[in-house]
Formats: structure tokens, C-alpha cells, sequence
């Protein structure tokens, strides 16, 4: 068995030449690696020195895999946030104060506008894009001077340090504003539904391929059906944040 | 504003009048119908008294509403119980005990087949697939046999007598049998991520439509896009289980 | 390991007898109790049949152990049962309709007051306390008057059929009646700070009185204090409810 | 009606001020303060400038006010943060690495210890016990010769620069180190059932202490009973955390 979370060494050569020899000296004929991008990138790699049948089984929290409009535990970790949102709101509306909300995602925005969006945030602050501190300002600004003296900001931890931006906020809006980082929490707990029936939807299609002797590819769900791809076009490719939760986002751009 | 929680009314005659009225003298121009198939209905019926721009909503925890693969409420609903069955699964391990749990769905069984396939249960009963006795009590005698105590049985409300069905179990297989009928906190509680998702999806095209002047439409999820068709559509089609987890849950039939 | 969860065994005379000679025949020195009222007097009674030294750790949701205010457990399972009353309440509410929530507890009702008292029932209904089902009716006709549409009944299953008394109550004051039992999820799930808690302060008391040799008592929580009985007076005794949440609950008595 | 919420304007002399005016210009004869150590403080202080009969109802997280075992919210907030390390300790298991976990309490410990206590930390670090650094390196490295891999400490806010501190851990214990900071989350949700019946006892004797005019008081929970004492008595007496829970926690201490 291959330890997803030590991805860090699958990835690095040494744990691809590791993982070929542990193989080998098994006879090992197929290999399901369930992890995200990282171990997928390590799995294309694998393929390369051994002729086990390997398929990906995409569960990360990040749900940066190409091929799946979903992963395993993305759902999980977005209703982990949303949850604790509606703990912080309390404070929020109850003390009037602004909260900037360090949801996970240092290259990936996808938790953070998912959770932005379910958590009625005012304004999500994404990786992959671009915004100008003073429309941030102008929007607490102009909430205050309608009335409204609470508000919520989600942001993916990659877009930069949220504690220098809190600070900045509040001073250019003289609005008490407070951080929360939601942090490992995310990574835990027990499934949701949703979590639980891709792992079985996924889980059955993997064995499907390794019984057929299909190797080299991904499951996923790919708008509303489970299917496959292969392994190097997952890898090779770059997902994007949906369009259309971006443009329901308003998000803030340049 | 029209109550959706009190359809039976709208679903009737004077119901429709009575809504028809209220429309024409507040020079309603729009309306957005939130609601089940009964809700939808009886939008339909009204459509053909008033020129007002009718958009229909699905909101139902059955999720029995031709035209979206998914209605607002579901996802929470099959959370809420899936949460209660981990509960009680603890009870029929320590106490080496069948349960039988049922779910809501008098007439359709969407929610208990994902329930059923998310909760890990060894049997689901639904309305719309007929099963055997003899054949629940060979899968219970089997898992004796190997040495499973327990177990769980995941019914649809609308599968018949559930309490008669576990007395005949226990007598059948010389087992303790327990019913647990999970009820109204399917429907309530603080909404799922993706209940909330949906909700902002479908509202966002609801005004989209309103604005557009296309009435007598139904929103919906149609493989992962949000989409409408027409009510007519949805109220004369009969959604199906989908196959591919029918298969997965390898259903008792005859 | 004695399972506690085989108490009906234990209590009887054969289950006694096994105990004892379990303990005689692998030289056990020392035995811990886990369990209620029906597990302790298994103790007692196999406390005549062998030199262990025996120590009771009350655990059981239906706080029926005389010598502590509260059980191990218990705290649980008013939480479980809380947290469903306020999703039923949603339904309570929106649909105008009286819920008649039946939680376990067939000859005791702490759990049934606890949750009546913290759930906001209007009614509370114990095996303890004998009532008019003229004053049921009564209170949810004031209310309707008052136009209190919706209401919370909690009643202990030892009060009798649930159901007949829901029939009973719409009959006579023209209000739909719903009835929901909250069954063994009670009994299941995460424990609480309070129930962990619990269990390790107990723990620690049984194994000092282990290590001084001290049997046949039973450790507990009396007035706010961890302390130990003699397992005699433990299992002689009945506990009996809180008078001041007995008044504070306003219960219906003849 | 004082927002307790308001608390730090409460706290000045202004706020005083303005307190009184309001209660002198509406003819309020009875007042019932909601609230911890800091809003009782100006409660005390507002009872020399009126004569309305002054009741306090202790409800803080933090657990600070003498003269009651437990505040309102108290174990709301354990359970929260309780709940959120269950989620924490998944992902220390599966990656192999300690945890510090920093929860609510500046000066205080009461949260951090019930917390530590019941989510098995390790290590527990409060503002009221002196710690050294290299007890806790210690205890870390020893863990990890036994074959233990991962960890949790959890700490009060109150004890310093928890950041700083886990980099020294990870350096000198060579272990991978990680932050969780349980934020804001702790102050809101909704309330545990005992969160729910403290209140319910407290506002109860409240009303009665109104009734019979007997002001200056804090009602609270006292070895299991709701008393009152003096609100001079409760301000002036500093509580002291529960040295049975200390010496359970084997808390480090110089």
C-alpha cells in the first residue's frame, strides 16, 4: 500500500524508483492510487517503469484534478468551512465586525469559492484572480454607509498573507475587522454523503478497469456520470474554476 | 408570497382559484413556484388563468422533479439521516443486532437509495423495486453464516409495513431485529453546502428568466449545468432511479 | 471483558454464574463494572460469588444510577436528541403542526425532562409523573387560541402508546398531530466534552480504588464532586428526579 | 437592554454613565446583567449610581466568574472546539505530526483544560501553570521513542506565541510541528443542551430574586445547585481552576 499522504516522496524520484521496486519484488499487477494531483503526477511517472495495471482514484480536498468535476473529500471539506462560518457569523453580526476567512487552497481557489458562495460571503479572494485592494475597501465602505456592519470575506490561503490584509482593511474602512483561519480541520471528519458516493462510484469503475486491464487512466465524474481518462491527460492538463460559480461570485477583479 | 408548505391546498381547485385571485388583484406580473412535483402542478394549472411569468423551483426532499438531476433540500436530507444511521450502527455492532431504517419517500425512492448506498447498508428496500421476503432472509441467514452479527436495512417508507416486515425477519432468521423510522428532521435543519449551492444556482436563473419574459419553465441541474425546461415537461414526465446506482446497490428484486 | 452490552445475560442467574467462573478460572483479582442500574446488580450479585474486588462506573444514557447525578453517556444523549428536536421543529413551525417526540427511557424520565426542558417542549410527559390527557388537550387549545399554531409534546416511551395519544390530541383540539421516535441513535454517535469528561474522572477513581483494594462501590458525580458509594446502597436505592426541574418544567399532574 | 456584546464600552466609566441615565430616564426598577467577569465589573460599579435591583446571569466562554461552577456557553464552546480537534486528529494520525492547538483564553485556562482534557491531548498548557520548554520537548521525544508518531498540546491563547513555540518544538524534537488556531467559532453555534438548561435555571432564579427585590446578586451553579451570591462577592474573588482537573491533566509545571 502506498501512503497517499506522503506524497512529498512519491513525488521525488527516489520514492518513484521505491515504489517501482516494491512492485516488482510483490508481483504486483495492478495499482489504484487515490490522491491529488501531486500523486497523480507520481503515478504517471511509476508507469513508466513498471507494467502494473495503475489507475487514479481522484480524493483531495483541493479538487484540482483534471477529468472529475469533483474528488473525493471536496464536498467534506467545503461543509467542514461552511459550518464553522455559520459559528463565526454569530460574532460577526452580534459585534458588528468584518472576518477575513483563511480557507485552504494555496494554488487553487476551488474550496474557497465553493465555500465563499455557500457561506454568503460579501467577497472571496481566489488565486487565480486578480484584485485591487481598493475595491475591497469600497465594498465595506459602502455596506457600512448602507446600514450593514458586519460582513464576511473568504479567501484561499495562496493569495497572499490575510493577517497584513485584515490590517489594511481595517484601517481604510475604520471597521473592527477580525481573521480566522480554517485550517486542518478541513483535512478531517467524517464524510458526507456525497464524499462517501463518489468514493463507491470511483471505487467501482477502478475495479472495473483493472479487471478489464486498463491501466494508465483516471476515474471521474464528469457532468453528473462517471467515466475515465487517461492517466497523462489528467496530469497534463489544468482544471478550471467553473465560469459560471465565478460569475454568480461577482468576484472581484482588476 | 405562496407557502409552499401548504401544497395539499394548491394542489386542489380552490387552491388555484384562490391563488389566480391574489395574482390579479396585487398585478402580479411574475412568480416563482418553490416547491415538489405537487407544487409544480398546481403552477401549471395556474398557468392557464394568468399571464403572469411563472418559473418553477425545485425544492423537495424527494427529488422527484422531472428536469433537474437534483432539488434543494435532498442532499441535506440524505446527510441528515445518513448522520443518524452512523448513530445507530453503533447500536447494531455492540449489540449484534439487524436494523431496519426508514426513510422517507412514499412513492419514490431517491432518497433511500443514496442513503442506503452512502450509510453501507446490506439491503435497500424501494417503492419502485419489487423484492422478495425469502430473499431478505437468505442475505440475513448468509451474513450469520460468515459470521456478520449485524446489519442494516435501509426502506423507503413507501415499501409497506416495515415494522410487520422486521418481525418476520426476526422470526425468519433467528435474529434481533430493531426498527428505527427516521422522520421529520429529514426536513429541517441547517442546509448542506451543496443545498445551498443549488439554491443560489436556481435562483440566479429563475431571475435570469423572470427578466427575459420566458415563463412556464422549471430550472434545474441537467448533468451538471444549470438549465430550465418547460413545465408542462416536468409535470407530465416521471423522473427515474438512476440505473448505474440501482447497480451498484444490488437491490433485491425477483 | 464482561460486555455490558449483554446485561440481560448477566442479570440473570446462568450469566452470574459463567461471570464468576470466568473470574475464578483466570485468577482475576480486579473487576470494573461499566454499565446502569441492571449491570450493578449483576455486580452485587457476583460480588457474593467471588474475593475480586468489583467497581462499579455507572454508563448509561438512562441516568438511572442512585450515587451520581449524571451517568456517563447521558449528556450524549440529550444532546442527539436536541439536535433532532430542532430540525423537527423547522417542520413544527412552518407547517403549523403539534410533534409528539417520544425519546427512550421506558421506567424513568431523565432523559425525557432533560431534553423536554432544553428542546423548549410546551409538554413533557413522564413515567413518573401521572397526567390528564384533558390537560394535554387543555394547553394546546390555549395556545391556539393564543395563536400559537405549532408545539412540542416530549414525552418518555413508558408513558404508553404515543401514537394513540397523538390521535387522541388532534381529535380533540382539531390540530395535526405528528408523532416522531427519536430511537437508538440516542444510544450511539460521538460523546460530548461532558460524557468524556466523565469517564475519565471516574476512571480514575475506580483504578484508585483498585490499587487500595477498596470494592464493591460504585464512583459517581455527587454535587459536582467525584465520590463512591457502597455498590449495595448503589443498587438498593431509587434515584429519583430533580424537583427543581420537575417544577421548573411545569408538568402536567392530576 | 444592555448588549452585553457592548461589553468594553460597558466597562468604562462613560459606559457607566450612560447606563445610568438610561435606567433613571426610562424608570427601570430591575436589572438583569448577561455576561462574564468584565460586564459584572460594571454592573458593580452601576449599582452605586441606582437603585434598580441588579441581578447577574453569568454567561461567558471563558468560564470566569466566581461564584458559579459553569457559565452559560461554556460547554457550548468545549464541545466546538472538542469537535473541530476530532477532525484535527485524523490528519496527525495520518501524517505523523503534532498538532498545537490554540484555543480561547488570554488569562484564563478553564476552556483550555476541559478542552485538553476531553480531546486527549497530550500536553496541555495554561496561563495560570508555568511551563518549561523543554518538559514538553521531552515528553514529545520520548513519545516518539515509544513508536508514537503523532501528537496533540493544546493551549490557551493566554500563554504566549504559540507560532514561535512550535517551531522550537519542531526543531528541537526534529518532528514535523503544526498550528491550529480554534478561532471565533467558539463564540457562536447553537447551544448544548447544558449550555441551554444553565440558562433556563439561571434566568429562572433571576426572576424569582427580581420578585422578591433581592438585588446585587450573580446566580449561579454552586456543587450542583443554583444559588446566588453578592455581585461584590463574585467581583472581588478571583476563581481558581478545579485542582481535581489539574492533577488529571498531569499539567507541566516548573
Amino acid at each position: 500500500m502506498l501512503h497517499t499522504s506522503r506524497c512529498p516522496e512519491f513525488e521525488k524520484k527516489e520514492g518513484v524508483q521505491k515504489a517501482t521496486e516494491t512492485l516488482v519484488s510483490n508481483h504486483v499487477d495492478g495499482l489504484v492510487v487515490i490522491g491529488g494531483n501531486g500523486s497523480f503526477n507520481g503515478a504517471l511517472e511509476l508507469s513508466n517503469h513498471t507494467d502494473a495495471i495503475i489507475v487514479g482514484v481522484p480524493a483531495s480536498i483541493d479538487n484540482d484534478v483534471y477529468g472529475t468535476d469533483e474528488t473525493i473529500g471536496f464536498d467534506t471539506a467545503v461543509n467542514t468551512a461552511v459550518a464553522e462560518i455559520d459559528k463565526i457569523r454569530d460574532t460577526a453580526v452580534s459585534h458588528e465586525r468584518v472576518f477575513i476567512i483563511e480557507v485552504m487552497g494555496r494554488e487553487r481557489g476551488f474550496l474557497a469559492l465553493e465555500v465563499g458562495l455557500t457561506s454568503g460571503a460579501e467577497i472571496i479572494l481566489l488565486p487565480e484572480v486578480k484584485y485591487r485592494k481598493e475595491d475591497i475597501f469600497k465594498i465595506i465602505r459602502g455596506n457600512k454607509a448602507k446600514g450593514k456592519k458586519s460582513g464576511l470575506i473568504v479567501a484561499a490561503e495562496g493569495i497572499g498573507d490575510t493577517r497584513a490584509l485584515g490590517e489594511q482593511v481595517q484601517r481604510n474602512t475604520r471597521t473592527e475587522v477580525r481573521l480566522s483561519i480554517i485550517g486542518y480541520a478541513q483535512r478531517g471528519g467524517s464524510p458526507t454523503a456525497r464524499s462517501r458516493l463518489l468514493a463507491s462510484l470511483f471505487a467501482n469503475l477502478a475495479v472495473e478497469l483493472l479487471a478489464k486491464e486498463e491501466g494508465n487512466r483516471v476515474v471521474g465524474l464528469q457532468r453528473g456520470r462517471v467515466e475515465s481518462i487517461e492517466l497523462k491527460k489528467s496530469c497534463g492538463t489544468e482544471k478550471t474554476l467553473d465560469p459560471n460559480l465565478l460569475r454568480l461570485a461577482k468576484i472581484l477583479a482588476t
